[in-house]
């Protein structure tokens, strides 16, 4: 039995459970919410939304005696709705750090001995705190990183050559925020580099629009779901299923002593492996920059 | 290619579309919504959301022109919000009738010559309205009817008698709105009639279960989305793929002179075939007070 | 982790593995055939054949240990070659019988503790002796029984109604044999008896068809493989995803003292419920033949 | 509706057929074999085996007329068997050229409009031979041509280095036969050039292996199935979806003058981009070996 422990149901906790049922992702399923009526609908709307499945999912409300034999934490807390016009990551900080102080002891306490992903935001310092407070080792705590950014650019440039998707190799690195980037200089297309198609005009626009994408769906929405939702699914079917997929997740880089998003290999016991790309000097520069964003952020706490 | 239109992309519209693309049901998808902002949302984490398929759809902004070729127009419009904690059918009625005058001419305009299924509430009357207004034949404009609520119906009983959706054989039926009721007698699980394992006030229990499923879902979300989302894609589906499914959609019953949920057959030409349940006097008496009451919120229009 | 064992990759076994890695019902797949060349040439085509898929399976040679943690071992060991055109359920049996004779030490000595699965034929007494040789309990010993007969059956419905098969409820029941019967009694389509749409001569007619359905494939191919693939493996999954699937497989009839195909509840556990239909006089005298045909069958072992 | 038809319904053909059922790619299937028994039998389980499924296919036997508004013909004919033990590219052509004789003006004559997809060995001579016979635009007449191959690579590589195989980023290229070759030198995982991990010595036995898959199979079986399925199922599916998939297909190379694999872009057009790989000096002759080895082949028709 495959079982999951989402923490927060809010538009992406929910969208993220919906994304396991539907695709048969799970069998068992815990959901924890602070507002137990929002728990209660989304356990009876998501009941409801699998009813015409061969696979069924058994649906559990908030019980920390369930985390026992949990595979995976996916941590999705967090009210987003008071971010609504001032995407500011400190302010978020402030609040969802809170969130892990109260959720690590719990997870600690319950004999929790799978692998936990986090998706709240700041993704990379809240990851690294999680670790910190539940003490679980580093390779079983990792967050979703820049793999919904990276999707967000290989969505930008199969829209741009029309291409699908697959076809696009290559990664966004760093902080799952403003100072990300693009590693164009090992993205390829067919196996094509993508610098022999693209000049670096179009590569600057196309960065923008992978770093905006978020944007254009937050400012309409209030909040991402579908995205994100499709990214965590898949990180967690690669841990049930313990298929090695290569993600760039937030996991923990000893060198630069904290958590950012770089390709990784994801399987049951966590992360596996590292795949370090060959970065050009300007990617080079950016990489500290993110990397010491991140550290500024986690010094705040 | 299988192409499907959402008219409305609030909770409702866009959970359809996400459940149309994760589940490989159409290749186009066209979205329209009165806010511009929601819509480009939308449209752009759709796009995000099905970066790690292999299959793509092809997402479409609002055009009126591509009504022309498309096959099914999912009609979800209407602002729910307005309903939060009076859940009044008839200010419900109100408000959507004016969308319904809004939208009829332009789809009439637009060479549509598909199937309309209508998701917006008051179901049955909206998609009265929607084919009187649209002059488009009775047997290709219709409603999700009571298909969710049948979901909710076989959701308690499978909940109650542990036991796989599928296994339970049986129809909610009439209005969808609080006149709708289950047809017990002739509901079987395993071939074997549900009225042989549960006594009368068991089965009034899980009644009034399967018919507030609904209002814990939107006491606590504000809205439903994944059981209505999962009934109007699959419905989509039996039309694409031409299956003849057997669902209970809102649909025009001549005797009665007004559209109201029971079981039909579902297929590219739209609705091919109607079953008639055998009812009970009860239950018949149920059936003339639902049909009743569609006519009355019908008159009001 | 989700694992299964099939003892013998022959068409039937292959295509079941098959089956059950593109539709992501299994992590785990453990072969064993009595043919190494095969067995190795399965597992590599296997392998190809699931190069596209996100759920990737672990696919595991010939290991009697690895069945110590397996949840469900699929029997489909038999030499079916040997039958074409000479489809004698007798001869079969003296052949399967010792293949039997051969496994259920093995399987004890492993200590396995999950369910057997059994579609090796004559299903009904394999299972039987499957079940007697290895003394697990009952409830966890089955077969495939009269599922791909029942679905045969709703093919030929389908067909000849022009209706989507899940609107078809009803069953095949007793041997997995020339001595099943359709209790037509109890067939309803969208909840309306079949008995009032068809004449009993149509019926006859589509009985008659969905008993051939199997030598229409066997005279052409020399054997059957997709459908009672599809049947195996979605009682895997009811098994695996413990979904209480309500499936007319061969279980021990107290009653009658021996296994046969009729509706039953499929878990985790095994057989956690029996539905008995209500028969016509005429189903009821079918009903006690056919248990005599697998009695009969079961006393020349 | 996407439909496609499959001439020749042998191993290959038949578990294409269900692939593309199972994994909902088509929504009308219409086969064709000389064989009328093994024609009818497949029709028969093929349809038993899509008894579980929402989504169902129309399947229908052979008829020209439907090819006329058919999307997809997946050429699949040759009777494989005379070949076990003698896998001489040369007699199968003898074979299989004839087959193309006899196909080509059916197809031409039937009004046909749509993709030809060639899984016939020797693929690209096959290919080539159709599109000369047909006279359809080459763009639109395409083989699996080293697909299959670069999945074997995908799982060697996979298997090899413990990781998930869309993180192989690669291709084999040339003939699909004994001249094909891995273009190591682009072939990356994680980003990163496979190169950098494992020695030449190893690369040369995962290309060995890779070449040698099929035979393990082959041998085993007498036929291969699950591999190509899957590869000509979801190159179909990028047909029929427009998605714009890279796959290393076999399509027309007018500098080469000849048909042969290496990554293009596949749409509902047919081939709608190529992407020309760097190749090392070792490469580029063995590019040129392959090329001389499709033209020598050709040059015996």
């Amino acid at each position: 039995m495959r079982k999951v422990a989402i923490i927060g149901v809010g538009h992406v906790g929910s969208t993220t459970a919906y994304t396991l049922i539907s695709k048969n992702i799970v069998d068992e399923l815990v959901l924890f919410d602070s507002n137990e009526n929002i728990l209660k609908a989304e356990l009876n709307d998501l009941m409801d939304g699998q009813m015409e499945q061969n696979h069924q999912v058994r649906l559990i409300g908030a019980d920390l005696a369930e985390l026992k034999d949990t595979d995976v934490i996916i941590f999705s807390a967090g009210d987003i709705s008071i971010f609504e016009g001032n995407p500011d990551r400190f302010a978020e900080l402030n609040l969802t750090k809170t969130i892990v102080e109260e959720w690590a002891p719990k997870i600690k306490a319950s004999g929790f001995d799978g692998i936990i992903l986090n998706i709240t935001n700041p993704c990379d310092v809240i990851t690294q705190y999680l670790q910190e407070l539940t003490g679980i080792p580093r390779e079983r705590v990792f967050g979703t990183g820049t793999s919904l950014d990276t999707g967000r650019m290989k969505h930008a440039v199969s829209r741009n050559l029309n291409v699908h998707p697959s076809a696009i190799d290559g990664y966004v690195i760093g902080e799952h925020g403003e100072s990300q980037f693009v590693a164009w200089s090992s993205v390829r297309i067919g196996g094509v580099p993508i610098t022999e198609t693209l000049s670096e005009e179009n590569l600057t626009a196309l960065d923008a629009a992978a770093r905006d994408g978020g944007w254009v769906t937050f400012r309409g929405k209030g909040y991402t779901s579908y995205g994100i939702a499709i990214q965590a699914a898949r990180i967690a079917e690669a841990i049930l299923n313990n298929n090695h997929l290569v993600v760039p997740v937030s996991h923990f880089h000893s060198v630069e002593g904290c958590y950012a998003g770089s390709p990784a290999k994801v399987s049951q016991q966590g992360i596996t492996g590292r795949f370090t790309l060959t970065l050009s000097d300007a990617e080079q520069e950016k990489w500290q920059h993110t990397i010491q964003t991140i550290h500024s952020m986690h010094a705040t706490i």
